[in-house]
């Protein structure tokens, strides 16, 4: 359903990957995709999509993440950030996996009290976007951070194919019951 | 947001619930809610909305659960789905609490292999609607089941409340989310 | 990204095979799918969808017909009726295979002014539906009819089989065209 | 249903006049409309909306083609690629009035295996924009072609003006199919 | 834009008039379309929409009304429920033609606290359905009413006649409006 | 359902305040949104969002107006039209609290044959907007104009707190009616 992509080369993320068609255009993936890569990640504020963090002048900024890039071709911003809390939630359930536990507040997870997350989705004339980065290390982050080397996650690529994979499986399920059920008919 | 009610008197859930406007009918919450409820569950093959289940003749029953009935005034099926997925999220992440371990697969719950919950999400000419629900016996059910009350759950009316506090939370987030995201512009 | 089947089995169509879920529950695809099918076809007026045609009282008739039925899991009826029309250009295009010249008017398929198709589109609360049938004989048909046979196409499964092939592939190709393109600026 | 124009002037179609209210802003027709006309066709990498031609760098170029702009007040790229394959179906057609066997695959148009056409639709924050330019003649065009001229096809506006009207037809013929359809009911 | 029509005949109102096709299968009007005609009005519990009236046993009656029943053809309820409000406001305003002082309380119309109106608006699979009913005479009526006869308005066709048209007027400028709008870009 | 703010300082608008998230970035206003505000108003036909009045070089000035800014987080252009005329119905009917008879033909009202107001709708990436100004002086406008001084509006903040207050009520309404109605059963 979608097509995914675990990248091997590391790529800065500053945000200008939020882009429609990014993916298509590097690596060649058409359609709904999910990339998936390791890298620096450095927001600042011209960049930033969540203008409450604009506000408050809160500026990304982590040594070494694994980030997840996703792109749906539909323009409707409400489902995206649907899909967004589920891609959360399915990460949320791989890191169980590894018996960590994991609590999200909307689009946040964190490992005792630390901040394992960064996201957003955001929508453009032609597709909506989401981008979730994930501490690996958290070294100079601003905030108290957890990160994926700490929590013993060693094979990073692994990890990231598996999440991808997942998050497949849940958008075909929900697809296959979108064409299973019968409708209600109208009250007597 | 959404309303909510916690149901004190039992109701037998046939499936004859799952029905445009009647939280409204019975209960007079206008507009988007959620209704919980405790009773037996009994749904017969003419009943199920899961087609599915249907052709194979899996009809559902449980001694007593703990029953959900969302209903959105919107008609968008897909939509509806993710939000029966995120209902199911939340659900999990409410017995985290507690320190139970629960595995997800779509919208079914699993504790130690026992299946926890039975759901289903549809739409009709004006409304989309949901069914969970959670065995709280599991005495007589047709496959191996986990019940909240060997799980230690003992207040089954604050964990339902909780349950559709946090939910509507989630929802409140995403519309927030909504409002607050720059568009992306066009690649150039 | 639809699934396609020809029956080997003859079904007489009287307009109740027009049913959202008709393909899943007797053939087991699940999701947006054709089936072809031979048969004799009369619908009588109480099935009748397309009303003009009712208030006509210009039921249907045909010895035998290729009828194909496509289910779609939306339920946009705008957009069925283009699917539709699509439907009929690919059949009319894989009788030009033929060296057949058809005319096509709307969803109406006619060679030498006899009319070869009738077709309707409709929608369901879970589904939008579409029936094409192909004359393969015209004895006792109400009108000036063409039919499959004695336009040489012996053949009858392979020619449904290339039909539902290249339906199909047009419609991957609509949704990676709605992949590949670049919005559109706003004007200076 | 549409407003249509013909132009009598020549105007080189290089990319910039597929924009919103271009039809509006330069020929004061108001509303969903098609105007064509004829001209060089030269359209550069930075220009092309079709990202695969991009990243091919397949640049767009032909001495003097019949050019369509349609531009539809809605904003469903994938509705508007439906009403591009219409037009471009329109267009087979109306060659097949003059005898002229025509392939069609996808939005492209062959004759003897020389390319008539080029097209893309494309979606922006108020609109959707179609372009279709056919080759009238042919000298020095990238690949191998078919012209209008060479297939005997005179009087271009004459075709243009019947390719509009058909295309105008089309779109009233399925607004009514539309309306006079029964809705299915559920299955029992 | 609207076809409208304003029926010689009188009809008594029961609730049954508002279906899908009643003015296509009765009148010929095929597509978006408002009739108006007088006659007796007598909505019994079981056939009224409005659930807050059935649940609360409000049946409507009023010995003679000016009736109006729109369709259109798009099943979007909220976009009725806008349409609704603003064929309210168009009969308000031709009221204040005649120089009468009317309050409008959402689909309500009252004259010196007297209730003016009945109206709803819903959906069904096809199209969605507005009524309105304007009290021609008042007697038996269960609530303290006004009535048009009172009010002066003696040529009760000429005035239902105008109110379509003037509906038809407002839906072609909110259409024209759509149209000649540029897009706002994204800040920033 | 929506916040709404009258604002002390007094703000020349330029139309660059018709701008996505322009009262959450300056106001601190999340969601669908209204703000009121008195200033200077004077937009040059770069920054018009009518073409018409670009056309016609039609550029807008009013040396004190009352404007009101709304944003609503949905892409829905002709949504945004209807919101646009009620909101403009609501003006007139406060207008009409002072026995000050107004006449509205579109998204415009007029007192004594003298425009009171201006207004567009139009929509972003993100949401849609919508700018009404209302004379409150009126030396040196265009066109003959009516001021809200002049009618005997000295409570101008008074006066545009009702107007958002109504608002908000007519769309909670319209909120309410929405999940309150059965929907229409097929035709027998």
């Amino acid at each position: 359903m979608i097509k995914t992509i675990m990248l091997k080369e590391q790529i800065k993320y500053d945000g200008s990957q939020l882009q429609p068609h990014w993916i298509y255009r590097n690596f060649g993936l058409l359609g709904d995709a999910v990339v998936a890569f390791i890298g620096e990640v450095q927001v600042n504020l011209d960049k930033m999509v969540d203008l409450t963090d604009v506000k408050e002048k809160e500026h990304i900024y982590s040594p070494l993440m694994l980030n997840f890039i996703a792109e749906h071709f539909n323009t409707d911003l409400e489902l995206a950030i649907y899909r967004q809390r589920l891609l959360m939630v399915t990460i949320k359930e791989q890191l169980e996996q590894y018996e960590i536990a994991v609590k999200r507040v909307g689009d946040d997870l964190y490992v005792d009290r630390g901040k394992l997350s960064v996201s957003v989705a955001t929508s453009s004339v032609v597709s909506t976007l989401i981008h979730i980065g994930l501490n690996i290390e958290t070294e100079g982050t601003p905030l108290k951070t957890a990160g994926l080397r700490e929590l013993g996650i060693s094979d990073i690529s692994a990890f990231a194919t598996n999440v991808m994979l997942n998050y497949n499986r849940e958008l075909e399920r929900i697809n296959e019951a979108r064409c299973k059920v019968r409708g209600i008919p109208l009250e007597g």
